[in-house]
C-alpha cells in the first residue's frame, strides 16, 4: 500500500505532518508512505532517521489557505496537493491525504483524481459528533451546493460502503436529514430522495431531524451540501457559544472558580464530544482513488489516524466496491 | 383594537390561555380581546369577573394537535382556530393568536384569513436566540419548504418591516443564511437571493453562517423553510444535549452537586437564554390580516407577551405598511 501525504498543506504544515507520517510509517510498517512536497524542507525533518517505508517526493509549489481552489489547482501544476493527487491518477499511491485548503482538496479530487465512471457529484464525507462519541458520517458536508436525489442516492450507496468497509459496520443504517420522520416531509428534493432510498441496495431507516443527529440513531446521514453546511456549522456554533458562556460563568467568582476546578475534567470530556476535528479526516467519495481532507489544524494524531483510515480504505477495497455498485445500477 | 385569541389550542389550553388574556385585559384596557371556543369551558375560567374588554366567541369544535392540518381546518368549520381565522378575515378582528397546531394555524392563516395580494407565500418568522439575548427574527422557519428567490425577498421586506413597526429597531440589518460570507457562496437559490436583496428597499448586511447566528450579526435572518428548520433544530438539539450532558456531569458526586449548587442561578441563566420559546410569538407573515403562532407550551406569560406584540403590530399598521411595500415593486 503506497499512500500520498501533501505535507505543505495545513496550519501545522509540514513539521506535525511529517512527524505524524513517521509516527505512522512506524506503526504500520506494511504501508509505504510519500511525502510530497519541498524537499529542502521536508529532509531535515526526517532528522537523520531512514525509513524503508518513508520516501519524499519533491513538489516545488503549494497551494496556500488563500489560493481561489480551481484556478490554483489549474495553475500551480507543481504544488504538492497536485503532485499528490496525479500520483493517485497514475497509481503510483493508492490514496492521498491532505490537511491543506479545503476548495483545492476538491478540486484537486475532480481535475486531477477523476469522478468515478457513473458518479455524477463526488461528496465531502466527515463525521459528525455523536453524543455516544462514536460519531456519524454525514454527506455531501459542502461538495456539491446544488444537488439532486439521484446525487443524493449516490451518497447513500458510497457512504453505506465507507461505514462497512471501514469502520466494520455491517448493515450501516442510513438516513436522510429532514424537517420531520414522516415520510411526506420535507422539500422536493428530500421527498423524491426518500422513494430512492427505499429501493436502495442499503438500509435505509427513514428521515432523521437535526435535533436528533447527536443521539446518533444512524450511522450515515444523507443531506445536499447546502443543508448539511447549515447543519454542521449550527451545531459547532452552538456548542462553541454555550462553551464559552459556561467559561465566562465558571471565572466570575472565587466560588465558580471552585465549581469550575471540581468540573474541569468533566467538561473537558464533554467538548471533546462535541468536537467534530476528533473524529479523523473526511473521505472525499465518488473519485478515481482515495483522498482524505484532514481538518486544517491536524496535528501528529490527526495525521497517523487519518493514514490508519486510507489504509482500511485500501485493505477492504472501498474505491472497488463502491464503483461495482454503483455500475451496477 | 379586537384580538381574537384561539383559547382552546395548545398544551395548557384553555386555563393558561384565558388566564394569560385576562391578565392582557387588565393590562392593555385599549383592546378588546375576544377569547374564541367553546362558552361553557370558557366562561367558569372568567371566575365570576366580568371585564369591559374581553368577550367570548363560541365555537364549538376544536382543532387537536393530532389532527391532519389542511383537511382538520377544511372541515371542522366551527374549530376555535378557524373561527378566530374567520374573525380577521371579516374584519370583526385585527389579529388573531393561537398556541394550538402550527401546520392547522398555517392552514388557517392560507385558507381562512388568505393571503395578501402580490404576495406568493407567507412565512412563519419566530425570534431564534441570541447570546445577547435580544433575538433574531428569522423567516421563513417552515411554512415554504421549496422556497424561490422572489420569495426570499419578499420574506426580507416583511421581516424588515416588522422588526421596525413592532420592535422598534431603525434600519434593521437583514442577513441571508449561508455557507459562507462571501457574496458567490452557497447554492443557486441564496446566489441569486443575493442580488435581489442587495437591490430592495432594506438593509442588507450579507451573509451570515449558520455558526454566527446566535451572536447576533443581524436583526432579520432570511433563509428557506427547510434550512431554517435545519438551522433552528439543530441548534436546539445541541443545546438540549449539551445540558442534558452537564446535568448528568454535576450530578454524578457529592463534589459535583457542590459545583452544581454554586453554579445553578447561572447554568439557569444560560439556559433560558437558549430557548427560543422565550422569545414570544411568531407572526405568519403575508397574509390579509396578523396570525401570531404561540409555542404550544405558552402559559400565562406568553399569551400576555403575545397580545402585547399584536397590539404593537396592529398600533403601528404592521400589515398596510407591508402591502404599500409589497405594491410598490
Amino acid at each position: 500500500m503506497r499512500i500520498a501525504i501533501d505535507a505543505m498543506g495545513g496550519d501545522h504544515a509540514p513539521k506535525l505532518i511529517v512527524e505524524g507520517a513517521l509516527e505512522a510509517a512506524n506503526q504500520f510498517t506494511d504501508t509505504h508512505l510519500i511525502l510530497v512536497g519541498d524537499e529542502a524542507v521536508i529532509k531535515p525533518l526526517l532528522a537523520g532517521k531512514t525509513y524503508s517505508n518513508v520516501s519524499i517526493h519533491h513538489a516545488a509549489d503549494m497551494i496556500s489557505a488563500e489560493d481561489e481552489p480551481v484556478r490554483a489547482v489549474r495553475r500551480k501544476k507543481d504544488a504538492s496537493m497536485v503532485v499528490a493527487g496525479r500520483l493517485v491518477r497514475e497509481g503510483e499511491a493508492d490514496a492521498m491525504l491532505s490537511a491543506g485548503n479545503t476548495g483545492a482538496l476538491m478540486a484537486t479530487g475532480l481535475l486531477i483524481v477523476g469522478r468515478m465512471a457513473g458518479i455524477e457529484r463526488p461528496a465531502l464525507a466527515p463525521m459528525l459528533p455523536t453524543i455516544d462519541n462514536t460519531g456519524v458520517l454525514a454527506l455531501d458536508l459542502g461538495a456539491n451546493m446544488d444537488a439532486k436525489p439521484e446525487h443524493l442516492l449516490q451518497y447513500a450507496i458510497m457512504g453505506s460502503l465507507y461505514r462497512e468497509k471501514v469502520h466494520g459496520i455491517s448493515k450501516p443504517r442510513v438516513s436522510l436529514l429532514n424537517v420531520g420522520t414522516e415520510t411526506n416531509k420535507g422539500n422536493e428534493l428530500v421527498k423524491e430522495t426518500y422513494h430512492l432510498l427505499e429501493a436502495a441496495p442499503i438500509h435505509f431507516t427513514g428521515n432523521v431531524e437535526a435535533r436528533d443527529v447527536l443521539q446518533r440513531n444512524c450511522d450515515v446521514l444523507i443531506c445536499d451540501g447546502f443543508s448539511g453546511n447549515i447543519l454542521l456549522k449550527a451545531m459547532e456554533g452552538t456548542a462553541g457559544t454555550i462553551f464559552a458562556e459556561l467559561k465566562t460563568a465558571f471565572g466570575s467568582s472565587w466560588l465558580t472558580k471552585l465549581a469550575a476546578a471540581i468540573m474541569l475534567p468533566r467538561l473537558r470530556q464533554l467538548k471533546q464530544k462535541m468536537d467534530y476535528k476528533e473524529h479523523g479526516g473526511a473521505p472525499l467519495l465518488g473519485l478515481n482513488g482515495l483522498v482524505v481532507k484532514c481538518h486544517g489544524s491536524s496535528d501528529v494524531v490527526a495525521v497517523k489516524n487519518a493514514v490508519r483510515q486510507a489504509r482500511l480504505a485500501i485493505q477492504n477495497n472501498l474505491i472497488a466496491s463502491i464503483a461495482a455498485e454503483i455500475n451496477k445500477k
